[in-house]
């Protein structure tokens, strides 16, 4: 396996410093718009990581690039922004391809609110057929969320319930970031031009009598108790690629997506967009131009940045409701922790990007060994779940179940 | 009277609006750094307005304007970062000053929020003893607050109260701004830089006792009741020059400044705080250096253009509590309140900046008419409060005045 990273910036740096432990592959090229920057990242691992430079916008560039170093497996790690030249040009080039985040949305024109317009995903299903002929797989969505959540589907529907009501993911974390003085300071562990992206979009719901819909940004607020010490957080919906990939494979009746933004974070977003500072058009301010959210993510600390000043602990996971194998209600949450200290310890980078770059990486292995395969542009629900979940425990990163109170 | 009015902006104008139907001054040279704006102005007017082209930073340049056109009164109508070279300017040239708000504070550098540092007002305080000598009068903060509510010190002092224990000024509105489809948006209907400037300073409170302190910005929040309709609003202490101007001249236990923010301008003030937006220092942005806070003021609508799609009052006052001339307990709010769509209809100026701008105007010509006549650096509360409120109800914009139940 000879596999192209695009992206050498947080989870990219993450992934690599996590599969340099591991002897499933043969070379890993470590591609980047900034080349200094991916020699940077190669210099510090051992002789099977290089480094080169990319134009991620250009699908010849990826086929190219591709074609050079006889690559097998394009791992896509940049804004998902670039995803469609990357996956056209792993397509051509013909190599497989994953990624963590799927095609961009564009909401519904008239109403955006109540219907979908398109939906994330939606053009990389387009060619599903094609990669299916050519016998090439995409594997979409296999970071943390989306990925380890839609694993978690997976293993519910086969091994806990016999019938799903809902596949709730929900994301929570207690981070706090503190400046040099020890005083606790807005930081967030994520891109913030992403963050407003997905939270200011309209969530996308999924219901088996509708199909997908959208609702107004921060619908549905509810306090999900997280575990492990984290506690309650609130949590609202926000359009996430899990809604549009787990129907497709895991039977259900619902299908949602609820981040703990806890209520200081979604007050900011709601002020950025009241005054339009979520804008990225751009404004003319004292003879320059610049685009409003791109002012927000340069006033905050960098994500990449804050992990040494950084306490807490982040959880991914799956709430599932319905019927257990045994007939009964049941409520479970599947879910995965990682404990800041301890990664930045271990790994050097943050929890939020390593618990994003731990899974494609276990995915890698798992194609690469023959455990997982298949050919078209597939979800993680597609596959087994089992091997995967064994899997990141042998890495060293256990998974978790809970089970909670039935409801109604 | 020759009036040299620097700043042909919303205040400036509105100003000349009401000036231009009195006929207690000979001349009036309307001067701004953009020329043609000023032209603008003096030729919607008669022929005692006139333009000039202005650099309100530079003090040689106001007394050589001041010489050039015989001046015997600065109007300075610009942002108080000029007041300065204005104020220095005009005594240069033997001219009296008039301002609506005074020279610029600093933090204490150790206690910001606890010992005052630099005070509004101190730069001009500091040479009123060569004004005094020279028997010229800069009266400042003479427009609605400070101006007016220092003016309702004065009177309640000498008609209503034996005993004051707290001149509380406290500014309220219920204004909405709606867009094109009558949608209500937020749009600050005064300078967002100043507001921003202002709410997040530290408010500074006065006790006999104490003198001067700072507090937390937001501090001692509190619901008054506005009269007229606009009903209850959470006020919060804001730095303010009333705190610094009414006990050098009223006798009172405690003065106050609160602001009516309302819950939701408030936050949005704490977002921007929180996120460092508020920020005046430049940040490299893709390529480009911009300072937070002008993009924050570039995204909303320009307050000089919201007055045609404004509804509601602004209510300026001062509460006042203590004991009356009986020696019992007395409550009172003294006010004065301008409805939008009056203003607007009748002198095309919104509500905020109109009831700026007639009380320089007020001033001017009981100055003009010798009724009000003083040398040094003088507040309005320095002057008998009675011709100047006769004066302001004989120009249509009458006062109010509200008991309300005495506490404790």
């Amino acid at each position: 396996m000879k596999i192209l990273l695009v992206g050498a910036g947080g989870v990219g740096g993450a992934f690599t410093a996590i599969a340099a432990r591991r002897d499933f592959f043969e070379a890993i090229v470590i591609a980047d718009y900034d080349e200094a920057k991916a020699q940077h990242a190669a210099g510090a691992l051992d002789e099977r990581f290089t480094a080169a430079k990319i134009d991620a916008s250009s699908a010849e560039a990826v086929t190219a690039l591709c074609r050079e170093h006889g690559i097998t497996h394009v791992m896509n790690a940049v804004d998902p922004v670039f995803n469609m030249p990357i996956f056209d040009g792993a397509f051509a080039a013909g190599a497989d391809y994953l990624d963590m985040a799927m095609s961009l949305s564009k909401p519904h024109p008239e109403a955006p609110y109540e219907k979908v317009g398109v939906m994330l995903g939606d053009e990389q299903f387009a060619v599903a057929e094609e990669w299916e002929a050519a016998g090439r797989l995409a594997l979409v969505g296999m970071g943390v969320e989306p990925g380890l959540s839609d694993v978690f589907a997976r293993y519910a529907a086969d091994h806990l319930f016999s019938e799903i009501d809902e596949l709730g993911t929900r994301d929570g974390a207690n981070l706090v970031v503190t400046d040099d003085d020890g005083n606790e300071i807005f930081a967030p562990s994520f891109s913030m031009w992403t963050t407003i992206e997905e939270c200011l979009n309209p969530p996308v719901i999924w219901e088996k009598e509708r199909g997908w819909f959208t609702t107004p940004p921060f619908s549905e607020p509810e306090v999900f108790d997280f575990p492990e010490g984290i506690g309650p957080v609130e949590c609202v919906n926000v359009e996430h690629e899990e809604v549009l990939l787990m129907p497709r494979w895991v039977d259900c009746k619902r299908a949602t997506f609820k981040y703990g933004l806890g209520d200081e974070f979604i007050t900011i977003l709601k002020v950025l967009h009241t005054l339009g500072l979520d804008s990225t058009e751009k404004v003319r301010v004292k003879g320059v131009e610049v685009s409003p959210r791109d002012v927000v993510a340069a006033v905050l600390p960098d994500p990449a940045t804050v992990g040494p000043r950084m306490k807490g602990k982040t959880c991914a996971g799956l709430w599932v409701t319905g019927k257990g194998k045994d007939g009964e209600k049941r409520s479970t949450y599947l879910y995965h922790v990682v404990d800041n200290e301890t990664v930045m310890a271990d790994y050097g980078h943050q929890c939020v990007v390593w618990q994003t770059a731990i899974n494609p990486v276990v995915a890698l292995e798992l194609i690469a060994t023959g455990v997982w395969s298949g050919a078209g542009v597939l979800g993680p629900e597609a596959f087994d779940a089992v091997p995967f979940l064994d899997l990141l425990t042998a890495y060293g990163s256990p998974w978790g179940q809970q089970e909670l109170a039935p409801q109604g």
